[in-house]
């Protein structure tokens, strides 16, 4: 299994996503992203409007390496943030003549995932308490 | 003046925003993070706990190229989102010897702006048919 229970549950409970890629020429990209957690494939699938038109989706041809965060503030007093970050690498699915149903659509394929505050304790106390998550995949 | 109202008013109004940087080795990394808007400078400066000793922090020293967003769902029935993107360079600022009252935070220097959904009127449509506002600076 690539994603934990707590982060399934986590990624499932959340709405949008950041996604950072990068241009042909190194600049860098973040956009907010709808997204669903791909328990199957073990992967993060990203869909939205017109996205084989997106510059974040054309990004993946020249550049598959990206970083995907979702994050949330879980109370302001006392400051309690929870956030799950996943860098890997991502495909463009389902364009041109491929296109099936699935596409087209950004998918994911972690290599690092760190979280913070996902665990049980961990929003009891002060953020920097916290020890992250951090583990290396495949 | 780098920053319009419409865009201060939006990034004052936010307690979040996720950065975009770049290992020394191309792995890319998104970050939750506090922030300020600068207005006499006209950057983002970026504070932390821990800040000088985190990757994100020492990314910087390979490569400035960095991007920030923030967002926030307003609606959900409808589906309406506002995001404001910058994307640019950033700096390190007191570090080392250098430490002064203002640092280690990670200040940016935007080179390009992107906002959706900040626009009067640009909620009271669907979100596909918003004209993103987008501006190169310097």
């Amino acid at each position: 299994m690539t994603f934990t229970n707590d982060e399934i549950e986590y990624l499932n409970s959340q709405d949008l996503g950041r996604l950072a890629t990068a241009q042909p020429n190194g600049t860098l990209q973040a956009s907010p992203v709808g997204f669903t957690c791909n328990i199957a494939l073990g992967t993060i699938d990203i869909t939205g409007y017109n996205m084989a038109a997106s510059q974040k989706f054309k990004n993946l041809a020249t550049n598959p390496t990206v970083a995907f965060v979702v994050d949330d503030i879980v109370s302001r007093e006392p400051w309690r943030v929870r956030c799950l970050e996943i860098r890997g690498t991502a495909e463009q699915v389902g364009t041109g003549s491929e296109r099936g149903n699935e596409g087209p659509l950004i998918r994911i394929h972690p290599t690092r995932i760190i979280s913070f505050g996902l665990a049980a304790g961990d929003l009891d106390v002060e953020p920097h308490q916290i020890k992250p998550h951090k583990r290396t995949l495949q």
